[in-house]
């Protein structure tokens, strides 16, 4: 199977605390986790920013999946030092959507090549 | 220049009204307008649908745009017959962000190829 035929999309969301935007903006201009993303078979990860009608401001990423085996992949990244931290670095100025811990998986209803 | 060099990503965000969802998927598994979205040089079109906190759906699109000319090809798209009554069946099932008439465009904050 090649990458081309096995890529999975994810679309994901979170909040982000408005006084964290610029640390957020700066922390991902760096070199952060991007190997590891990478190493994690993460392909094409954009994230864009949008305040919502509810006044909030979001996150929506985005980013292709082009490995064999994507809870292995994860659980990997999940449990790389270098990962926990970077993770704890976004966690505090992020907000996740009530009744989750994190980022929420969105749900594809289109896709065209 | 590659494909690969001049690519340009996009973000967009919308909201959709809750009784027109089954009418929407079964209108984005048909061919509809698949074919004039790549004669405008978009490729890899993903949209996701999400409940957010404020009790309303809205959907998220992304897509990559090939081209040389974007304003150009946006413009030929929109002129097209078949898009404009495309648009018109769409129109009426989704909900703009408050002081726009259409999709919404992102800001894109972080990329990791």
């Amino acid at each position: 199977m090649t990458e081309l035929n096995s890529v999975r999309r994810f679309g994901i969301v979170i909040g982000i605390r408005e006084q964290c935007i610029a640390e957020y903006r700066q922390l991902h201009d760096g070199e952060g986790v991007r190997d590891l993303l990478r190493l994690a078979n993460m392909r094409n990860f954009s994230i864009f920013l949008h305040r919502m009608p509810d006044g909030g401001l979001y996150e929506f990423g985005y980013y292709e999946y082009v490995g064999g085996d994507y809870a292995a992949d994860m659980s990997a990244l999940e449990a790389h030092p270098r990962n926990i931290a970077w993770l704890n670095s976004c966690d505090r100025m992020q907000i996740p959507l009530p009744g989750t811990n994190g980022w929420s998986e969105m749900e594809s209803i289109f896709f065209n090549a």
